[in-house]
């Protein structure tokens, strides 16, 4: 299937292309948001991205970088649930923390092509997220 | 590794027990619960599950079927989005169809042992499910 022969490096962009599977590109995504670095997680992203998000659909990347530019920096920790994969899609289980919550669960659900990710399902509760309760 | 002879036929709780991927279980477990038959569901949730919901962690079958069978009534149909599976774990995504919302995602994901779900992190969005807002 490889029209490429083999004698001769790949480019970066078949590198990516052919190379990466897509846990590779999703976990890289998941590390950079989750540790701060916006620029480099949206580096994976296609620019025609849809994301479902709860109460929301995102369309193309400037929407669906303001998205998750704007929750990044309230999260003070991240700890992993579980992590699937098959050959372009790959879910994400885990807890987004903040000092509203350590153990509300977020899911993803992410299609990847061509070495981006070009679709989300992305599932968390929005009250668990909210200000935390006066006591 | 398997202790059983292979020329005796194997018993009906062997047959489950070895038999079964945790994948099937699960796929039985959902088409039942989102079937109404929550009886049947249930007769593949071990005693001791935990769960882990939004809003609330429920530990032991009789919470956990009080959850799910509270929920039940309310589906008016169901729409897959995505399942994986490893050896004893399970991820569904899907959409729980209400009057509310057909376009909400749920997740799960389960861990199967012995031919049981011991375990579940169920996600969605509480304010997506609640009733329809006034037009």
């Amino acid at each position: 299937m490889d029209p490429h022969p083999s004698t001769r490096p790949l480019t970066t962009e078949e590198h990516t292309v052919t190379r990466q599977p897509a846990h590779t590109i999703v976990h890289d995504y998941h590390r950079a948001w989750t540790s701060g670095d916006v620029d480099g997680a949206m580096s994976l992203v296609a620019d025609d991205i849809t994301c479902r998000a709860p109460g929301v659909d995102l369309v193309g990347k400037a929407a669906y970088r303001e998205f998750i530019g704007g929750f990044a920096p309230a999260l003070t920790g991240v700890a992993d649930i579980a992590d699937f994969a098959d050959a372009e899609r790959v879910a994400l289980f885990y807890y987004p923390q903040t000092t509203a919550t350590t153990t509300a669960p977020a899911a993803e659900c992410f299609t990847v092509r061509d070495g981006k990710i070009v679709d989300s399902v992305l599932v968390f509760d929005r009250l668990s997220f909210g200000p935390p309760s006066p006591r």
